[in-house]
């Protein structure tokens, strides 16, 4: 994996587009991956993250236990896997293997990076008070990843039933927002 | 504005791409229109949005006093208004005036429609206890609105420093998501 290291204070261009990512989790040897459309930056340095798991997924288990994860960028190359990894629980299938995505150690956390996404956030939970009322979950970004050859990531935008947007072309305006 | 009602349930699909969204807010004859990207979908039906305006906006005040606001979705020809209204503060300048936007009156709530955008998605404060901390708040829709004649809006997607994404193509895969 090439990737080099991403200054924290650029995480938020990565996902304030709001693309679908892949949630990497793990704890005492159990691993998996989740799909997740409902997330949105809430601070810039360091990068702070809110994010809805469900209590359904085997993910807010492990979520809920080990306080780590890793936010995974796919592109619109991997959208099969990331609709498999959203059609299947954790609990039955080793979604690494069944998917055929990579496993890469992190830097600063147990959960792994997967290889085949352009970018790899990797987290710790600093905030869990709302996760029994809202599922809701606020991260730390505390290292980043980022394929350098990649400037603006033809990402997945998620519409509901299976429909997704693939991010199109870019525009650029004066702007005084950060 | 021939605009359609949105069922409640489908609201999901407009928010979780993750667009560009003007928050319009209205107090005591004063009105503001807010630039915001950081924001996600918190629950399908009631629908709940979680969502970060910075206490440093004029919007912060009129959304905590009113506890209500609309979501209004603008496409990619709206840009330099999105643009405009993210450059200027709304204790300065009325926003409607200066860029041209049309407020209509709201079925529901004391915020303004904005006319030019696809949707609107009117909505109640229903959780402040982050607003403080994380100048987060719990938005609850409570009346949406559509074009109908717009099927997949070509929204706007921050990448910061002026940088847009504009929605792309659209591609569909089996999913048991909903």
């Amino acid at each position: 994996m090439k990737k080099r290291t991403l200054p924290l204070g650029r995480v938020y261009r990565l996902l304030e587009p709001g693309p679908v990512v892949l949630l990497s989790t793990a704890h005492r040897g159990r691993a998996d991956v989740m799909t997740v459309s409902w997330h949105t930056m809430m601070d810039f340095e360091p990068p702070l993250v809110g994010c809805v798991v469900s209590d359904r997924n085997f993910s807010f288990e492990l979520l809920g236990r080990s306080r780590q994860c890793v936010i995974n960028i796919p592109e619109a190359a991997l959208a099969r896997q990331v609709v498999g990894c959203g059609n299947v629980s954790g609990r039955r299938v080793d979604k690494f293997a069944r998917f055929g995505l990579t496993a890469v150690p992190a830097a600063q956390v147990a959960a792994p990076l997967i290889a085949e996404c352009v970018a790899n956030l990797e987290c710790r939970v600093v905030d869990s008070r709302w996760a029994k009322r809202y599922c809701f979950f606020v991260l730390e970004v505390v290292k980043a990843w980022i394929d350098p050859a990649v400037t603006a990531p033809r990402t997945l935008h998620h519409r509901g039933r299976g429909e997704f947007m693939v991010a199109g072309r870019t525009i650029r305006l004066p702007s005084r927002m950060k």
